[in-house]
């Protein structure tokens, strides 16, 4: 899902570390140490602290370049002329694929806020505010299609995704359509406005 | 949610360190140190280590105690008398109940598979293993309401409960009703057999 390291010698230390973190904490979660980021980045203790504050600022830092890759590869196109209902249903047809994958780790927004378990940590703040992204996109999607409560509904569905991504993990099998076909059942049941 | 720890100082060093190790790797997270656990716990490491072969161990037989009360809680009485969907629906009442709490950290088994990210670690194992029993309870009442796919049901409803508990998480509010109505309205639409 997340891309290789194949470009760690061509970039900037501070890229190098960015891209090793949001890797490493994507896998192996947020409690890996900054030695293992620092030796798959190639920079040393010394410039990662320089870079970054401390690992937490790291943590935050390198889940918005993760967050922004995640979104982009869930998100359908702009403007791509399909009905609200495809166009929603297209991030857990990604998600679903993404599933197959075997570095599939679930939601890395759920995931960070869920190791850190510190509301108000810096990773946890931009996890939220990533879902909430999604969440968004949801309720805009929701708003155009005309459903009577967008916000609920956007909701459910992002309820649905994060439930999906839990089966996936618990079960460390691919998805094999259970989110898509829940997402289709949510949309389908949902009031319209009169 | 979990019980505190003041029968702490009359049981024995294994129910202790089981106690300590399941509060523990629940509020902190499976990457918490052994020697935090063996300090709550009041039982040296040497100890620890004679009593359970390794960490992993202990990650797996407290996520066993754990379990058994989490889903003690959550699940209603046997033959209470009132309906299967009453009867679901009780489970997220109670963890709609649970995200009240400020130590409230979402549901143990889905929280320990992804802190892991070992489909194989012992851990995982016994929360899968856990996780399916949460979904045997809404398939077999699922199938006593009638409904035309128990199967499917049943992991729809744990995928609600799973996506409410990332919910609670991300935002770091209780749910105040979210899992209950959703999973009410899974009920509402679902299937019966004709």
């Amino acid at each position: 899902m997340l891309p290789d390291s194949q470009h760690a010698g061509a970039t900037a230390p501070r890229e190098r570390l960015l891209h090793a973190a949001g890797e490493l904490f994507y896998l192996e979660g947020v409690h890996i140490g900054v030695d293992a980021i620092c030796k798959a980045a190639g920079v040393s203790k010394k410039s990662m602290y320089q870079l970054f504050r401390s690992k937490d600022t790291l943590i935050a830092e390198s889940l918005t370049s993760v967050g922004v890759e995640f979104l982009a590869a869930l998100a359908p196109t702009d403007n791509d002329g399909r009905s609200p209902r495809e166009r929603i249903l297209h991030v857990f047809e990604r998600q679903d694929q993404m599933s197959n994958s075997r570095t599939f780790r679930g939601c890395p927004f759920v995931n960070t806020a869920t190791e850190l378990k510190q509301p108000d940590h810096p990773g946890t703040v931009v996890a939220r505010a990533f879902k909430q992204r999604m969440t968004d996109f949801f309720r805009t999607e929701a708003i155009v299609a005309g459903f009577a409560d967008p916000a609920t509904l956007a909701g459910e569905l992002t309820m649905v995704f994060d439930g999906a991504s839990a089966r996936a993990v618990v079960l460390a099998q691919p998805l094999s359509g259970a989110g898509v076909a829940m997402a289709s059942a949510v949309l389908s049941t949902a009031v319209r406005q009169t």
